[in-house]
């Protein structure tokens, strides 16, 4: 049985050790306002004080709703909240890519989706290495994914996968949920359903499976659906190549 | 010993057959004019046929040397060869930090170096997603990285590390020199002493060691001076957060 208050203790003691053995200073996150950036925001707030946290709104093409979801997690929790919006790089390099040709809205549907969680992370990283100079102390990106997304592979390779501290990535989204409720994380951020922001889906519509079921299946896969457990082990195989890059060795 | 034209068989075979288990169709990969991206370009043709590669310069605020000196690999091999350039993406973005607030040249210096890297990783797999649309079957991302480089950590996390299939990971610069003049690889290209065409300096004048006492380094430590080993192994060191993501475990 997940004990959410015994959990949030060794996450926090957790990070704290890192940063101490590294001699880190502070942390760098983008704020969704969906559960797992306002989980880990709360849990970085606890570990090492609100003014060593930087939440970042990086709005691309997205919804105002978003960012005012954000500003309830870092109002509730006190750190800075800065906003890096991302729609003109993102044009500007749109703007590259149609000098190539003429590409139907289809032809680069994939590479469009992408391409945000992408100029994210490489603005997460601008904003980590601009603290550190600025502070005068390292800066470093925490990670936001769960067990859940993870099995299934869902994050964007070269995205949100690329982060320095992973502090929920073996809790599944039940378990992030228990943590938020332990940490009073506001409700319209710990419950709004997950969704990546760039499709106008779910996720659950997006993976033709519920978080749930991905729970039960890690726990035990004879406990879901057949159809459930099939769709499952067809993203965690489809996926698998995120993880393990293939490598040529000589001997 | 290293015997080149075995070694160079052999990565062949490998991608090969990589390519056949997991039904994939092409290569994307950054042509920088250095030698590593030329010998991997140089394998991929061999093993997957010219029309099957796809090479990208993708300069950012960039010397014009580096795209002729792309152009005279692609020439040489034949491949396509596009240009995606990030200078206006690049400004964009530093438009949108700039409203955050005015920071000195050497505030953002770290920032803005390595923001370059992840852009252009954000532009291969950019392009790698929209070939697989175009062409009607999978391209992926090849990585240049080769074992003196990753051995020192001297890469952009989030850039040139993010990538689906490494050829050269494990050869070492003199290794890949010797798989190069096999292939017959230009030799302004193979020849030319690494930069990251970033800092404008070269990788041996950042890293204080040559990439000749990396490789006799990781062949016997006690072979090279006191100052390069102290240099060698602080950098691994330091670096070393680059390769595992602490992740907190439940139990």
């Amino acid at each position: 049985m997940f004990d959410a208050k015994k959990e949030t203790k060794k996450i926090i003691e957790f990070i704290r050790k890192y940063y101490k053995d590294n001699k880190l200073g502070g942390v760098v996150l983008g704020i969704s306002g969906g559960k797992d950036s306002g989980v880990v925001a709360a849990l970085f707030v606890e570990a090492l004080g609100k003014e060593n946290v930087l939440g970042v709104t990086l709005p691309c093409h997205s919804k105002q709703e978003d960012k005012n979801l954000a500003k309830v997690v870092s109002d509730y929790y006190g750190f800075e909240l800065i906003n890096l919006d991302l729609t003109k790089p993102f044009d500007a390099f749109k703007k590259e890519v149609n000098k190539l040709g003429t590409f139907t809205d289809e032809e680069v549907k994939n590479s469009d989706i992408n391409l945000k969680p992408r100029l994210r992370m490489s603005a997460v990283y601008y904003l980590a290495a601009l603290y550190t100079a600025l502070k005068g102390k390292p800066y470093i990106v925490a990670g936001t994914s769960n067990k859940s997304e993870l099995y299934v592979g869902y994050f964007t390779k070269g995205g949100d996968s690329v982060h320095d501290i992973a502090p929920i990535a073996d809790l599944t989204v039940e378990e992030v949920i228990a943590v938020g409720e332990y940490l009073k994380v506001p409700a319209e951020v710990l419950h709004r359903p997950p969704s990546d922001g760039l499709t106008g889906l779910t996720d659950e519509d997006k993976l033709g499976v519920t978080y749930k079921e991905i729970a039960d299946y890690m726990n035990d896969p004879e406990s879901v659906t057949k159809k459930a457990r099939e769709a499952i082990e067809r993203h965690h195989r489809n996926n698998a190549h995120k993880f393990n890059i293939p490598t040529y060795r000589k001997w």
